[in-house]
């Protein structure tokens, strides 16, 4: 759970603009964006910008302003798809199931009519992910300050 | 996901003392207790005061104040376990997987060898959890403030 920050890891190359993700939210310490493998719909990503592996890595005042986010992110989710349940996860370390080693807080809504797919498994389509951003950044609009 | 709030769960006669709990932290904002029913050894909660059912309803301050505790008491789990891994998890709903209607997050330590047990199913030992517990409070007065 210790290794050393890889600045080449997917999230890092995300946050330079490197790679493209579908973005929903940004702020001066936090960006979130969609899991293009979506556990449910409305799967979304809270990755602070801080170059941290895990949450043991991660500055006090990282970890206040990506639960901020993670709120505010998860509450425009909400009002988006509606789900019946959310579920906030944080993995530290392969064994717990983290798959890219820089810091991020999942939002996985919960249906009680879906099952949950498995982490990290089945890319989503890209026109589904683009609609759905779509949903969370309207909503996030509606928020009230 | 927004029920009211019920002063009766179980937390917060906790909370109030009105009920035991194995604890090894507690500041103005959160305390944190070993779970009883946990999924690894060393599973901790980590409870803001505030009263407040789910993320949804937990004010700015006291979601800052639940992600500091949490990323302190999971550095001792850490120390205390030497765990290969370290999930956090946050449920809203009982859809979910919510069963105690107080905001609460969960540190779950994971370890290669050890498969991880269902949510809320198995009471373990009280002599166990009082030991587990000692072990991570040593683990925290060693912590650098």
């Amino acid at each position: 759970m210790q290794a050393e920050y890889d600045n080449q890891n997917i999230f890092a190359r995300i946050l330079r603009g490197e790679l493209p993700c579908f973005k929903i939210y940004e702020d001066a310490d936090t960006i979130a964006f969609m899991d293009i493998m979506p556990q449910t719909d409305g799967h979304a990503l809270v990755v602070p910008k801080e170059q941290a592996v895990d949450l043991f890595g991660l500055s006090e005042a990282g970890a206040a302003a990506a639960i901020k986010s993670t709120q505010r992110v998860a509450r425009a989710v909400r009002e988006a798809f509606q789900p019946d349940g959310m579920v906030i996860t944080q993995f530290n370390g392969v064994a717990a199931g983290q798959t890219v080693p820089h810091i991020h807080f999942h939002i996985v809504p919960r249906y009680a009519d879906q099952p949950i797919r498995g982490h990290a498994r089945e890319q989503q389509d890209m026109a589904v992910l683009k609609e759905h951003a779509e949903r969370v950044i309207a909503a996030l609009a509606k928020l009230p300050a």
